[in-house]
């Protein structure tokens, strides 16, 4: 999608160990009204398929996730991180690694709000190595839901995660793939 | 506000300790679409004050302040809860208690962006003791950027953390304060 890679050629930065931040408009301060045009992208490509709820994990991927979740009609569910003592029992879960956070984390869903009845879209915002994907994959399956589709805004390609994905018969669909990130710029997927 | 009184009445629960939950359409499996209704009142209320970008805590606070973003054509800006890897330098800090949790958690924004000539709304699905809504408040301090005033949309009046806030001057405006949540049912402040 041009839109979002201008976006990131003009306002992304690149730091040591191709470390790439977009958090001026994407996971920080959000341009609220690019996250709409990404929706509106995600809704062409997945709208048709009698979704029932979109699904995303804490914290970055929440505002994109909820402006799908109103464009395509359906409510948003997302992942905990942690075990809250505000959680009941029955409790999907799936422990991930963080590279982020270079630590094990645990994703929570109750059991109440996902069925086995339910069509789920994933989103993100950012996906390098998947292992976020691969957890809320891992809880779709434990509850018996069908994954239709993950959307991803901007998919860092060459650390391999989004074409693990699609070897593994998934429709993933990223806005944006980076296949190199240096200081002098950006170079994408055609 | 009647509709989400209504239907804090007909899904909310209580569990022991008069903990509320009303995660089946707030805060993890959200109805987006109750979300733009509280939005609408939120702008209504704030509309008017010139506002360049509304605030939020992650995780749960971050649907609805995303919509009150786009209902108020401002950007979003949301304080991440623990130092990621990849926040470089200048960060404004605040350590608040965090009572789902039982600790002590640092609130961080990055100094990039959030600037002395914002004008902050801050919006959160829930407010009991008001310790984060403390650190953000301590946050737009120390970036010289002004408060214009916050939004909850579920307030345990009880608590008295709204009170608290609402005694140091601010306009802080929620949609429903819950006074007494018993098995029973939910009283509310008139």
């Amino acid at each position: 999608m041009q839109l979002l890679k201008d976006r990131i050629c003009s306002e992304g930065k690149v730091l040591p160990g191709s470390i790439v931040k977009v958090d001026g408009f994407l996971n920080h301060r959000v341009d609220v009204n690019l996250l709409r045009q990404l929706a509106k992208e995600f809704k062409a490509h997945f709208g048709d398929r009698e979704l029932t709820a979109i699904m995303t994990v804490e914290a970055s991927g929440i505002p994109l996730a909820t402006i799908c979740a109103e464009e395509m009609g359906v409510p948003l569910i997302f992942a905990k991180k942690a075990k809250s003592d505000n959680i009941e029992g029955g409790l999907f879960k799936s422990e991930i690694m963080s590279y982020t956070y270079s630590r094990k984390v645990t994703l929570i869903v109750s059991a109440e709000w996902l069925h086995k009845d339910d069509r789920i879209l994933i989103i993100d915002d950012f996906m390098a190595r998947g292992e976020a994907m691969r957890g809320l994959v891992d809880i779709i399956s434990q509850a018996g839901a069908e994954l239709v589709g993950i959307g991803i805004a901007v998919e860092k390609g060459f650390q391999g995660g989004g074409d693990r994905l699609r070897g593994m018969g998934i429709d993933l669909y990223s806005l944006a793939i980076i296949e190199e990130a240096t200081p002098a710029g950006f170079r994408f997927r055609e």
